[in-house]
């Protein structure tokens, strides 16, 4: 059986900040603060740019911003691993309500009815 | 050969918001702001909370938490899409980085150190 | 008569960006972004502090909370010189608002029911 | 002498906290997590929006804005209450800064130059 690469993942994450002895600053809280701000760090990359540029990055800023998306994905995983939950089933979880909120049918195409995922 | 469950997720949101037609509303300038907006209520649910409390969720509020962090982790992997980003392999690059910023021998336990992973 | 500070301030924000030419820049959904960038550089310099310690900054920190807090002032002043908006009068609106919805004798040093403001 | 109308706005913002019982739940660091939510409102409003819709907003949505900056706004005053920082000294002090870092005549109409005002 294969490990799941995000299991593995996490569980390196969360082997840096043990080794650091990190844990003690890791309350869901501080982490929460953290993850907002490196998904304002990603923003910070674009805010800028038009749309039209922002699908057109070119190399150095699209490292850049990968990079940030990595910070972010690596708060993520270390909230989920402190209350104990598993992304992808939660992401899962959550699709299901958003098929049933946004029925395909009604808001295709719409930004009027599209306001987000929640 | 599993599907990694990641992989299936990431093509299950995009099949999404190309069922909605969304997908002109979703450039990574857009993406980048949806982003930093589900972080944000992420923070909303442990603003008021002490970091004890934090650690420590009554069941309500973790499941709040929980589709709060599928609701960040569903913008992370749209944008990943949408810039031909591997999460995974950016956040194993991303953690080299970071061990080499910062040595377990210098940081261990001390926040003045302690800033930030990025 | 004496002109209002924060209206003298508005005024200078304004010409400062019309010196640069990047009114072609500053519509309101990139300000937006500007402004979470700078509210969450804010949230970094004090994420991993207890609350104690944020009530307690030494004079370097607290330097540059102050500056930070500056940047989404400027931005918020800007935001609003764009809509045409005033902002102390919109602060007053919503106060009345608040004071309406969380009436002091039943929300009383209360966390539950205390959310946000909003 | 006339008042100043911030000042005004700032007394009236700590008492509507003292009444409440609030100043317990007001350390820095959380007021910093509340101001982020709520520029991420903001940005909620404008997300889906082209920068041209922006600059043109009907309205209903318009007030909205206006509403979330003066959330923004409350939380910036409360923060520079708690701090003792007086807003407006701080942003002309900033504007001296920004002044000296962006000269006119390099960054005129340069969005690569133009990163940030911080």
């Amino acid at each position: 059986m294969a490990a799941d690469r995000i299991e593995g993942l996490r569980a390196r994450v969360r082997q840096f900040a043990a080794e650091r002895e990190w844990d003690q600053f890791h309350s869901p809280k501080n982490l929460a603060m953290a993850l907002v701000v490196e998904a304002a760090e990603l923003v910070e990359e674009l805010q800028w740019l038009t749309e039209e540029q922002s699908r057109n990055l070119d190399a150095e800023r699209r490292e850049r911003v990968r990079l940030e998306a990595a910070d972010v994905f690596i708060y993520l995983l270390r909230i989920a691993d402190k209350l104990d939950i598993d992304l992808v089933t939660a992401a899962a979880d959550k699709m299901v309500l958003n098929e049933r909120k946004y029925p395909a049918d009604r808001v295709r195409g719409d930004s009027r009815k599209y306001t987000e995922y929640d």
